[in-house]
């Protein structure tokens, strides 16, 4: 049968040099010499690197002022008054649209590889459901193009801001697809009281959770603890994930091993974006004790950080930076925890470079994964499903958003 | 008189929207309407964000990997095991000469926006001077395109590898401007004896010194005292650099406050790359302390690193983000020691965009100077004394090298 996409001569990230086959969205073939079949279109991808699509683990797709004029960080004394300033920055009346900011970073994204991603979407009494209404409705326009799963989050806590247990319940009814949460401790003020109404809301959704988590030292490392009983008292093992966690990577060596293994146990997810000015995980240690680490940008431009374009490839820089991983070995699990964690995170099913994984892919002006990762260099072709949709970092038109 | 070159609509980093004459291979007008008289040469920079040249104020060209097919990083328990692996690879019978690595390093940075840098080179008995004499060819080969300072860098140690102090004293007869160090205690043994040798031979040649120090907490800390305190002794006020300088962030915030006092007392430079596991120097204490911060890549996929293509902006991004600095007003800061704090580190005479300066300058596709450290995205033009040099993140052919 003539294959919809025929891809000739990738560097893949086991080192292989191959051909792929794609038909109906999917691989259906990986190895050499597959060129001898017909194919209704062919990218010959030279020799470069051909990875699996990536994976935003953590994006703020409501909060960005991509695709506005450049906007200034405003000044902010502390979270209450950054949290303030946001606020302030995204209900500016010649802001654009949330649903028209949202647009603009999914495809700067997309066009830098990323081909699924997991939003955190403000729920709140201030703004009440539109932000998610908004980002349901980007997730429709960009159904096909790039999955995105929606976490209902309390920006602006649980216990402290009233009715937003109600809001997170409506949340989950009209379409978010995870729970979120944020600092059970140091902001929400009651660890045990946060996860009773996570735990109860989530098991009465049958959805899984997304923590922040910006606690540090042995505050954090105390939530971190109980994040996990609970997701083992609640039978919620492999649906639980906890995002930044820093203090994992602050406390005593000792500490931080118990704390690793209890994870483990729990199944529980840890999301890193490879954090500049805060302690990062240390994900060798993570990975090594079985625990999932999926990468995330985290906010992208707007009222929090002014920083980056969503660019997911650089983001798995950034971590093996952070992280110390420097040989091809390390770099290439640092990728997997972009590609392969993120969707076993999203739930994306089987992915990767193999026969039966969706199509989702990226070809990189590098010669092999790990030079992709350490250099980070332009895309050269973006496919979803077996659709070219981004060519040399610019979308297609036929991509279509 | 026709300028050489005319920039059309550049938003400059002080914010204003302005036209640039060039003429002689300096800046000779910066203002508003300046298209009238003629020129040689027109650039429209279309509003996007007009850059001074990057400044790259620590490479070690000798040691890149740039240019050959990808070299995985050698795995290393240590840092002896570190430093002989990086022979080993460097020695390696089918690597390339050390004047084509280098060569693709720096056609890597000048097409990302460098102008001018500061390379390391290793000066030891094991080589000699041979790394030193390859990287004199390639200063001279890229005269005019980008300017190169050499420090003779005794990799091994003054102390512990004996003949070397004899090797830096014909490094600096043969051509290198600058005296380096490592490492005074943590490394080489002795802090005062490592001082003592570097402070006579810099005297002897009328050269400034940059001395790595790796060194941690308080150990770290205590060394720069003791370069501050040599630094003021020897009358070598302004012409001291310390590169890395993790320990100024791993200090108790009193004690810090006081080397830092003493640091701007004895004019001390610290160059910093953003460190990716290491403590990163506070820059925002440092610039207020009236420090002198610049910025630069280290080591660009070498056997001790394989991140990068010294992409300087980059890099002041990753200031920036490791800093957590924030608004326009700190991003704008982390530039100023990306260009004009790295142009008084190696002495370039006046510089920025101003009349009477040389005209380095780089065009972002940016619509500002804070969003091009924020984003660090494409550079549309590179510009070295006058001469566009680089279109789209190529060089041009006539930049020929």
């Amino acid at each position: 049968m003539a294959a919809d996409l025929l891809i000739l001569g990738a560097r893949i990230p086991d080192g292989r040099l191959v051909d792929v086959r794609v038909g109906a969205g999917r691989i259906t073939a990986v190895g050499p010499d597959l060129a001898a079949e017909p194919a209704t279109e062919v990218l010959d991808a030279g020799g470069k690197a051909l990875l699996p699509g990536l994976i935003d683990s953590h994006l703020h797709l409501d909060k960005t002022l991509m695709g506005e004029r450049w906007v200034p960080l405003p000044e902010a004394p502390d979270l209450a008054g950054r949290m303030a300033a946001s606020d302030r920055v995204l209900t500016a009346q010649d802001r654009r649209p949330t649903e028209e900011r949202a647009t603009a970073l999914v495809r700067s994204a997309l066009a830098f590889g990323t081909t699924a991603l997991r939003s955190h979407v403000d729920v709140k009494p201030s703004i009440g459901l539109s932000a998610l209404e908004a980002v349901l409705a980007v997730r429709e326009r960009c159904a096909g193009l790039v999955d995105i799963q929606i976490v209902a989050f309390p920006q602006d806590g649980v216990l402290r801001a009233p009715g937003t247990d109600e809001l997170l319940d409506e949340a989950l009814a009209l379409g978010a697809d995870v729970l979120g949460g944020i600092d059970p401790g140091g902001f929400d003020g009651d660890v045990e009281g946060h996860l009773r109404v996570l735990f109860r809301l989530a098991a009465s959704h049958d959805v899984g959770l997304d923590i922040h988590l910006h606690d540090i030292g042995h505050l954090g490392g105390f939530e971190l603890e109980r994040i996990a009983a609970w997701t083992v008292a609640e039978g919620f093992q492999g649906r639980v994930a906890v995002s930044h966690a820093f203090a994992i990577g602050e406390l005593p060596p000792t500490d931080a091993a118990r704390l690793i293994e209890r994870l483990a146990q729990a199944g529980v997810t840890i999301v890193t974006n490879g954090p500049g000015h805060r302690a990062t995980p240390p994900v060798t240690q993570l990975w090594e004790a079985g625990v999932r680490v999926a990468v995330g940008s985290d906010n992208v431009h707007d009222a929090w950080w002014p920083w980056g374009r969503a660019d997911m490839l650089e983001r798995t820089f950034l971590v093996s930076y952070r992280g110390a991983l420097r040989t091809d070995r390390e770099l290439l699990r640092a990728l997997d925890s972009a590609t392969l964690a993120g969707a076993g995170l999203l739930g994306l099913g089987p992915y990767g470079i193999v026969p039966g994984a969706r199509a989702d892919l990226v070809l990189v002006d590098a010669e092999c994964a790990p030079e992709a990762v350490a250099a980070h260099p332009p895309r050269l072709a973006m496919i979803k499903a077996g659709r070219i949709v981004a060519r040399e970092g610019v979308l297609v038109d036929a991509a279509g958003v």
